[in-house]
């Protein structure tokens, strides 16, 4: 136990993980309504909005109006995804609120690339040197590599923690290209493949190769195992972890229909207080985070947290 | 990672937690069909029922039935739980099925005791008395003391290892009153109050205490945390887990409405398999198990598996 951090950094992903992926709609202003409370939760930073194709993304497509009136809060910071140059342009006319920086996305799965951003790992690459360049013509700082489908992939099997690797060195190729210097390797967990034996050999791995760059985990609970991926990563000190209010999200694959999305919020802050690392997050206003986002898309997420409640008011006084 | 064990020994009680809380009448064709499905998954021990006061446990006035119509399969231990003298009497009616051996049952909260069992410590340290003796008198072995809210209490609060070792004390005292060889000590997080960082200090506080004792733990999942102390105990070398397909039971306290039960026996089979442990179980059996559960009870069941399936059908023939 005593490799864990003194403090974690927690990235909440809900409201972009979570609109994007339900089947009923949600407003503008019930989105908002969730990223305000989100932002009372303590929760330092909050991936509010996707700019991708509204025929692709049709949860997203008011991503536009739902920046236009966010309000932020201090001391929260607000982030949006893209792919492209069409969605760095939507998110460059929000540069007053959102913390652009620029991510050179890869994947650890050809096959996975294909389905997912719709281009082969070559053309993916290519896309990337474009929009690496696009990223810092418009004076966006580019300092971010993150691998989809780094532990394993529903299309091609197990991802050999070597495969991922060399995604990160293509990665890392195209920023030394652009003089692009990378701070961060997230880790994505996209279809929820990892097991804490393979989270520990490859942040092991990755580590040991960059051990001067942060590694971050997006995490999947698609098959139960997040929450222990995500402690194994606790226990080799590392700080920086994507998760979603609820459970929020989930995979559009129809063999998981149901399944759970990225790791909770308020589990992964419920196992880092527990166990002495601070995340700043109070664990009771992310839970009720968590039953406003269920009244907003009317359906029971899957984080237990949400049922159990925290151990705050079991407990006696002092 | 090197200290987990080569294999471990799960003892699935879904039958027995499952069918005492569910608000909706299992007929005792049903529950035989759960436990035939279990005992063709590789699940070496199943606890099928509860020999309890029918008007405080309706769901399981029936296990005589069960009993009597029960058809045993070879290589599966098949168990009972009881409290008092008259579940005594009624299991000893099924010797030849069950494997009989008696517990001496402890809480290491006054109030639980209370509220669970309906007797101060003082009380139920005299039942268990008189339960060790009319084991003994009956030619059943008492092996096994269990730890009620070894970890925590909703009524009481946080408990700290030194109460539970004293608990442990108190039912070691007792059975060495009656020359009985306690074999096993059983952990129960009743209400879901671990966390990985109190697992990994009571499993050590209880292994350096009694070094030649099994340790055996019985988790909720109650706040999300279950998988990831089951790991932090996999890592310590603990072989003997309680878990219920799909996540079976629950708890009866009003705050936990729709909680998770204990952890889910196919999501500790999927940990523990992934990484390189045997269980002997078959995840896809186990998991077809998980969903004839949720077909028989008329809801979906919590286990992330259920949803998101195992890995086998979507990693490549070699």
């Amino acid at each position: 136990m005593s490799d864990l951090p003194g403090s974690i950094s927690i990235n909440e992903e809900g409201p972009r993980e979570g609109f994007q992926i339900e089947s009923v709609p949600v407003s503008a202003a019930n989105k908002l309504r969730l990223i305000d409370a989100l932002g009372h939760t303590g929760v330092p930073s909050i991936q509010v909005c996707s700019f991708v194709s509204p025929q692709l993304v049709p949860g997203w497509a008011d991503a536009d109006e739902v920046m236009r009136l966010l309000v932020p809060q201090a001391g929260v910071r607000y982030t949006g995804l893209w792919f492209n140059q069409r969605g760095l342009d939507r998110a460059l006319q929000f540069k007053d609120k959102l913390q652009l920086r620029g991510c050179i996305h890869v994947a650890a799965s050809d096959a996975f690339c294909e389905s997912n951003l719709n281009r082969t790992r070559a053309e993916n690459l290519l896309a990337m040197r474009h929009q690496t360049k696009a990223h810092i013509d418009a004076g966006v700082v580019v300092n971010k590599v993150s691998v989809m489908a780094a532990f394993g992939c529903n299309f091609s099997g197990d991802v050999a923690p070597a495969v991922t690797l060399s995604a990160i060195e293509d990665a890392l190729k195209i920023a030394q290209e652009h003089e692009a210097h990378i701070e961060e390797l997230a880790l994505a967990d996209t279809m929820g493949w990892s097991n804490p034996r393979l989270t520990h050999e490859l942040v092991c791995e990755v580590r040991n190769r960059w051990p001067e760059k942060s590694i971050r985990l997006h995490l999947h609970d698609t098959r139960g195992l997040g929450i222990a991926n995500a402690f194994t990563a606790l226990q080799l000190g590392v700080e920086l972890y994507d998760t979603t209010v609820g459970g929020l999200g989930g995979c559009p694959f129809a063999k998981h229909e149901g399944a759970p999305g990225n790791i909770a919020t308020e589990e992964l802050v419920l196992l880092a207080e527990e166990c002495g690392v601070d995340t700043g997050i109070d664990i009771d206003a992310i839970i009720a985070a968590g039953h406003l986002a269920e009244s907003l898309i009317g359906r029971k997420l899957p984080s237990a947290v949400l049922r159990g409640g925290s151990l705050k008011s079991f407990r006696k006084p002092l």
